[in-house]
């Protein structure tokens, strides 16, 4: 059984921390936060031996073998590069940080220790979408042509959560960035970016958007279309469309039953599973477990180093596209080695 | 090109004049009412040179190839004795009779007359009934073991109309007695209903029920459910499902348009179209062609006497059930040859 | 927490173990089976402290507040009354016995000890069909008039179970007459049934039918149908629609992923999930953090003794019209009063 | 009854002609076409009496109120002019130029002469596409912010249909131009256009594309996309979505049956209907329906020439976005007063 410490005990770090409890393959030794509050009573409810506001004591700790990062963003870069050091797998909360080159850095530690990274794209291993990247990667649709990722939250965050979020690429479309290279399995060469301040006119004032379409064009030849809107007043709408020389495939949103009703109204159906804890409660789960996998060697990193750092590329290239109103090149951007990730 | 009589001008009689002058194969020569209000006016809009209140007129009329029969069923079964006298291939509406035997005396001058007769189950020619026919007809799903047919109004008639119907069975549900064994392709053995009065007491009064369940067994093995419903509120609800050793077909109402419409209230799509002329639109068009092409030689009538006498011993057996509360088996009524008819 | 002894370690015993290991309610303390072959290995891997081969260990043990009995069938009536002596809780699984005068006489015991009792009708707890049921007693579909009840399963069992299964309505269709009452929420006053052996000889051998169908006349004067199969080659087959004078709700199976998949063959979904454990996950977790709110005292139990002994009786009324070829009237049953249990 | 003349007798001049044969406001009074073989036969089989080589014969006939132009694209300018000046009504098949300029003159001359002009983008009168814009102006997604609209034909035209195509932004994306305006109801201030040569090297050949993804950004801040695909083997795939601030309208393609098959190998429906002319033969009808209707008064043109004008303002700037990789802006391009035409 693996130990795992987990740094920051905010939603994300709870949530790991309860499924990991959960699974026969790995136990929780140690948590840290530098709010301690209520986290005494919340650890020992889940058995967790060790409490700390002092992540060092994880990373000093030789009977941990891996260690979650779910600390803040800005944080994310330096834990990284001292975890690696100190001999830890790494399981990383995305974005790995809010700049490219911060994050080469970081991957460069992780790639002298020798240690595994994972970066946190949950939705690699959501059932809808990893049955679409396995179908196009079987073949079925042939050639991928056109690819369509739809991606709508039910309600923006508050101001201060925006403020330090760096902005909706590098926030909210970078699960879609992922997801994007994930299913078409090529690289992106260009990127064009439209954005509009149409929902909440904070979050226009802190300068970002919260609607956005990107459109890219991949090194295969396809091209592909991302929509992100802050709010979408029937739920979490998370869809995918792929399309190719031998078909297509597409998803639909989960719901919470598959219940029609008719009356004189009309025929309705369940809204969409409210939001991603909802929805994607397995693919959480499912995350963990192919961490824990891989460490052992079943298969590689299913979301490595290099997944998070070409995210962040294309969220970085979108906003270079909204601001100067152009397409943006991907080709001048250093790009380490896949393999040294 | 055919030229065809029609008697009864109703609504139903309306409807086939249209199509007919429509199509390419016939036209309407004549049309008979005994109520001759603005029969003329209409008439002449459809360019249809003769109308008379005597139907007579129409089967001495030496031009004349085909009748349509579509005035009130108790009228039907004289006509077509003498419709088939005077030579005319016969389209009558459904039922033929609202008895057996009277049926079987109509069926029997046409076997003499050796013209051709269709009765009038549109259903039959239904895209989505159509497709489930050929489906099991094709072996895709085996050997028939279960068939379910839902069949609802979206409005009870009015109390005047029930009286005349002939009971739920003769009127409503025949439709469906005939849509099983046009989908399972083998004779019913048995049949078993139940009927209730829950939706409009003055059909109860006429000793007539609004909702009822039937059970079929067939010849084969296979179990058929039909479930009636005088009133379902969100429209016209015409469903089938055929299941067997291979798999199963089941088809879905048709509607205005395919959209769906997602807010914070739910997801709403289109209820069904609203009742038949809406529904079978395409249906009656192909109903007639099809008759025409039957004339013409082209293949054997889709729904012949045979057809048509079979569904009146279903809806007269399911009667006698809900009556003793009883299954009745039918192996005990005389038929004629199919081939005969 | 509650500690809990579970007597019989089969498919399902093992199931709710793990389960109620992973429920913050209760613990398993002790587990017990006839047969112990590699029973130590799979309790201490769930960190279940006693292992015995004698049931009654569990039921003297004074710390184990409620019994989980999934043993044979036949063993259970007994079993309920001595664990009702012994004052625990029990939560049973069904059928609770073969005979209605077994389950009265189990029901007596527990009666009179002032237990609760739960039946495992797992279905209950079903995302789908809990929406189903909520809606209809929320008067959104107004007075129930139909209901039709789909259950087919992928493949049926080997001839050696069906010989000790009661037969298809006792060990099959008895969740569909459970779900009837639980969605009708009116009892059952007349029961016709038709069966066939259409898909596996050894199944007639045993004087069994491996197809069914089955209408149900309630108090209310709603009518309903239940389908059974034991052979659907497309996967385990649950759907549900009821049908009232203000509307209708109906079920779609549950799929492993929402994908449609467009190619020049057609246009493919997914198949249902494949049997009920594959189904009736989450429902099989509902079930039992339910059974331990009730006997919590959050709300009464939600399938309880008499919903046990209904589905019984409707099972044996269905074989009893089956044999004799008539509907079946159910006034003449002594039912205990409801309230007693 | 408005007397129709109809220039060009390919396959979308004979649609119109039967179509308009059958409604009761209008009769086809002349046909003409350079090409004289066959036409006689034709003509006569829809009882249109006058059939002519040359179309100023119906120019000049005074009993002609309307002219329907369906001759090569690069005559229809032309013909409109000389039309308007006759007085007469037009029905135009798209585009109604390859250049706007070119369009801007005729649309002069509809002008001057006060005639009614509809140019024939049939998709505005589809029931799906039309009930997503009624719904949109009715409000019930609330502001626009997104507009996704898929069209993806069967299979790529040949390459000499290509060659005199005006290339895929205005010949296949102009439709969808047309929709983006009729959906969204605010014109587009730019556009950005990505293409690939995907699936016929020959229209590689004649420098056009068979893949293209373009994205609008409307005067009122909403971002549209349009995705077109010259080969999708599923069949024409024809859908669109428009998501606001109050919820989102989807529409699915119309397939032949709504029928639903399990098998063993999956859950299969039918592939969507082939291609425009099975799509799209309601919306011929109901094209040419409100056309005379509007001649008659009862509402405007739904389809006029600004309609068209723009329409291929977005072609050409799609087209021009793609040659310069850049996206294009369109306030630069003088457009004609929309009451002026």
């Amino acid at each position: 059984m693996f130990q795992v410490g987990i740094i920051g005990a905010g939603r994300i770090g709870k949530l790991h921390a309860e499924h990991i409890q959960r699974t026969s393959m790995a136990r929780v030794r140690a948590v840290s936060d530098v709010n301690m509050q209520g986290l005494d009573t919340w650890a020992s409810s889940l058995h967790i031996p060790v409490v700390t506001d002092n992540y060092q004591d994880l990373l000093n700790d030789p009977d941990i073998d891996a260690i979650f990062i779910c600390s803040p963003t800005s944080t994310h870069a330096t834990i990284i590069q001292e975890a690696a050091r100190a001999g830890k797998h790494i399981f990383c909360e995305k974005p790995v940080s809010f700049s490219v080159e911060t994050t080469e850095l970081a991957l460069q530690a992780v790639y002298e220790a020798n240690v595994m990274l994972q970066v946190g794209f949950n939705r690699r291993f959501d059932h809808n979408f990893k049955k679409v990247r396995d179908t196009v990667q079987g073949g079925v649709i042939g050639e991928p042509h056109l690819l369509r990722i739809t991606s709508r939250d039910p309600e923006p965050p508050p101001a201060e959560y925006v403020a330090k979020s760096g902005g909706l690429f590098m926030d909210m479309m970078i699960h879609d960035f992922d997801m994007a290279r994930y299913v078409v399995q090529s690289e992106v060469v260009e990127v064009y970016a439209q954005g509009a301040n149409l929902i909440d006119p904070k979050i226009g004032e802190l300068n970002d958007v919260d609607t956005a379409v990107v459109m890219l064009t991949f090194a295969n030849g396809a091209i592909g279309i991302i929509e992100n809107s802050r709010k979408a007043v029937y739920g979490y709408d998370q869809r995918i469309e792929a399309f190719g020389s031998k078909g297509c495939i597409s998803t639909e949103n989960d719901r919470p039953s598959t219940a029609v009703i008719s009356t004189s109204d009309g025929v309705m159906m369940d809204k969409p599973l409210y939001f991603f804890l909802e929805r994607y409660t397995q693919a959480y789960v499912q995350e963990i477990e192919d961490f824990f996998r891989s460490i052992q060697g079943e298969f590689p990193i299913v979301c490595d180093g290099n997944d998070g750092l070409q995210a962040e590329r294309l969220a970085q290239a979108a906003k270079e596209s909204l601001l100067t109103g152009r397409p943006v090149k991907l080709n001048h951007v250093t790009v380490l080695d896949r393999k040294s990730l």
